[in-house]
């Protein structure tokens, strides 16, 4: 099998022809709003992950499908790549332009076209905000389950290329859990249809396989998402340990007892003391770990669920357990949680987050692992993360102002990433691959298996149109890594710019 | 992009030189089972679908995944086609053997490597059979939610293949929604794993795409499923309509509601008769039709939810509703269901059964569609099904030794299937396309969508050799068939006999 655009993304693209392209574009749709000035590119220079910065050649913002179909013949006709974007918060520049290219932003498709309570699903644009879809179906008492933190801002194309997660992914599942469809526009501009009303398909899971593929497979129209009843009762425990072990093992005798929780979070004594400071919470600062467990359904199950949960955490060496005593030390406690970034952002001038993925049973050797290496690089590691999902977000602290600190957090990141892989993990939970972690792919992946993904990615695109360079590395880039090696963020690519 | 494997499918099969790939087969792999005389090789001329019978070329019976490899190994170079079969008890002919091809039977695979009740998964070889799992998980209060009615028999690999479902699956999902993790082996015998340990995996989702492939994408050596914890309670409500139109408006009315049931089944007049006569559940024999409706969790949740339930179906027009009083009516009720097909069985020669999913919004209309068409063709037709999923069983009763009346069936049933397209919905639930609606995928899918399941396929399998003839229809089978005009089972293969 052939491997797949090496000269896109291992090389320089090729140059086009930009006031010819602007030309034809500007004939065949004259009212497509269409950004070429340097200043006018600027703000979409980069998405959530900032360290990544390109201009793009340019930017559209159609309004009308029949726009997007348009622009992608053309594009296709004269071989230009194209890199869909939605909100642009997304945190592995999996929407970062290309300097040859043309970056087409969908924020414009922003209807709710059919909220359905009897077939309990929602059918919308690319660009609704996630939020705005449960906000929409909140009077029918529905929801839509996935929840990223951006949730205000992001928008559900951007959730369905990347298959968005969020602290409720335990129990109600990823992005991809929670569609029925998917209308798409090929590279070539054709429509299709994945998945249906029904809630199966038959031929393979083309639904699926989209999911997640950032963008490098088509480009959304439409997404027609589950919607779920909102839980009656929900309440949050909070546990404190003496080692962040303990806690790590507490997560999976609470999953092992048989229980469900809607949200089980963990955070270490870095990311509760630098929380508390910042937003009060009521967390206990001594502790070496905290648990937040969420319990959600109806009354008399959530209680008794509350009651085996703290059971299950005191059996685990809990120091404390405490219930959350009303809504309002309830949203506390969760307001802490969702602030940890911000808070461990005041505490050091420059962290950087991983997202590295493990299996539960395997939380307690990896944060002793964690907490190991960073002694070792002599670099402060706070982790806050979806710990019921084994999803880790390290934050490693480090000041880009002190000579070689960038590059020691930077390597003491792809050690964190390889003892996930090594305990049979991935690389990557909920943020996606884009351009950040493709060297680490070659560590993820071996070359049978890159292959299978580049026939894939040809079966719909074959001449990588669609967000070249990001999420699938090609052979010759792991051959020139070294396969097994993993770090972090060099920068190969001469469009690159690193700040 | 090419279309595969057309000659393979639409055309006879090159020949085979027997002898001398089974002299290659004893030496390479001389303790290998294999069956090559007509009298072994009748019991595997078809699977669950037995109008379909076809003998294969020879049957290898493996024990060893180094067997599986050498042998896919041997085939790939000389060209020979490989289906796969499990237990065999697929109902669409995913399994039936080619006359010029290798079935490689993985049943002898059949061993519990793994049961983590902390990771809540189950690690089994592909030949274990679906209630095996949920039996070694037993004593941990865990097990595996996809059940289909030939549980008992069906091996998970099987499973896998055809993306199986089951009465649980409205709230419990498919088999892809509780898998973590394949090892398969590619047509030239590589081994790869799709999915992993860890909740989400970066790159494409080739394991969703894997599950349901049927067989064509590559060969199961390994299966890790997710458990669940068993529910404490489980409680069953009957409810009988004055019509099927209004029993299929109370579907969506409880879904609409805000409940998920476990289990919420469908059953008209003429298979309540049917079945009242064979198994004496206590079924209302003059209710035109009855709802099944399972609600399982804790105690007070489903007290809750049947008071629930039942205002709803009064509410939706039901003429009675009944809570099974205890244990021994709760299975007496399922008993009914589960006994269904076989009851229908006793009031007709022959039978014929759909399998087409449509959304659940559509069920009072094409319940009415049905019915019109069974008049309009003059054959009764029995409906029994998954009503929450939508997932229609719809028996067409016939006499084989009536003239006319198997074709009259025929064209009824495809009919049932082109009205269950129109309204949104599949031409297959949970039985899979196998050779059996390789027809109807033409009316499913255009050939823009056909020409991307192929360049799929071509990305696993480039030369066709993993079950051809299955699953996906070329494009010329379409343009032949005529893509929009649906009929059942017209069998152009010459190598196939139909009973």
């Amino acid at each position: 099998m052939n491997i797949l655009y090496d000269e896109r993304v291992d090389g320089v693209l090729p140059r086009v022809d930009k006031s010819a392209l602007i030309s034809e574009l500007r004939e065949a749709l004259p009212d497509l709003a269409l950004l070429h000035s340097a200043e006018d590119l600027r703000p979409y220079e980069c998405d959530g992950l900032s360290a990544y910065r390109v201009m793009p050649l340019l930017v559209v913002l159609p309004e009308r499908i029949e726009q997007v179909q348009a622009l992608l013949r053309i594009c296709h006709a004269r071989q230009v790549p194209v890199v869909a974007r939605g909100a642009g918060t997304g945190l592995s520049g999996g929407a970062l332009p290309l300097e040859q290219g043309v970056l087409l932003v969908m924020a414009r498709f922003n209807r709710i076209l059919e909220i359905n309570p009897q077939g309990r699903y929602a059918r919308v644009q690319p660009g609704v905000r996630n939020l705005a879809i449960s906000q929409a179906a909140a009077p029918h008492g529905l929801y839509y389950a996935p929840d990223p933190s951006s949730q205000i801002a992001c928008s559900i194309g951007g959730n369905v290329a990347e298959n968005a997660g969020g602290v409720h992914c335990l129990k109600y599942g990823l992005t991809v859990h929670n569609l029925l469809k998917v209308d798409i526009l090929t590279v070539e501009g054709e429509s299709m249809t994945l998945g249906s009303d029904a809630l199966d398909a038959p031929g393979f899971d083309l639904l699926a396989l989209f999911t997640g593929s950032e963008g490098m497979l088509g480009i959304i129209t439409e997404v027609t998402v589950k919607l779920l009843p909102k839980p009656q009762v929900a309440r949050v425990l909070l546990a404190s340990f003496d080692s962040v072990e303990k806690a790590g093992r507490a997560v999976g005798d609470i999953i092992a007892a048989g229980i469900i929780p809607g949200g089980l979070e963990m955070m270490d004594n870095l990311s509760i003391r630098a929380t508390e400071d910042f937003i009060h919470a009521g967390y206990p600062v001594d502790a070496a770990a905290i648990l937040l467990c969420e319990l959600d359904g109806v009354e008399a199950d959530v209680q008794d669920d509350c009651q085996r949960v703290e059971a299950v955490l005191k059996a685990a060496g809990a120091v404390h357990v405490r219930v959350a005593c009303d809504e309002a030390e309830r949203a506390r406690f969760w307001a802490g949680r969702k602030n940890a970034f911000p808070a461990v952002g005041r505490i050091s001038p420059d962290y950087y987050c991983m997202d590295g993925t493990i299996p539960r049973r395997e939380l307690p050797r990896v944060l002793k692992g964690i907490s190991d290496l960073s002694d070792e690089h002599g670099l402060r590691v706070a982790n806050v993360f979806h710990a019921g999902d084994g999803n880790m977000h390290p934050l490693i602290l480090f000041d880009a102002n002190q000579p070689g600190e960038l590059e020691r957090a930077e390597t003491l990141g792809g050690k964190i990433l390889e003892l996930c892989v090594q305990v049979g993990g991935s690389i990557t939970g909920e943020h996606g691959v884009g351009r950040e972690k493709i060297n680490q792919m070659c560590a993820q992946f071996n070359s049978d298996e890159l292959t299978v993904f580049h026939a894939v990615k040809k079966a719909f695109d074959p001449q990588g149109l669609l967000n070249p360079g990001k999420n699938i590395p090609t052979l010759q880039r792991c051959a020139e890594f070294g396969s097994m090696h993993v770090h972090l963020g060099k920068l190969p690519f001469p469009e690159l710019e690193r700040f």
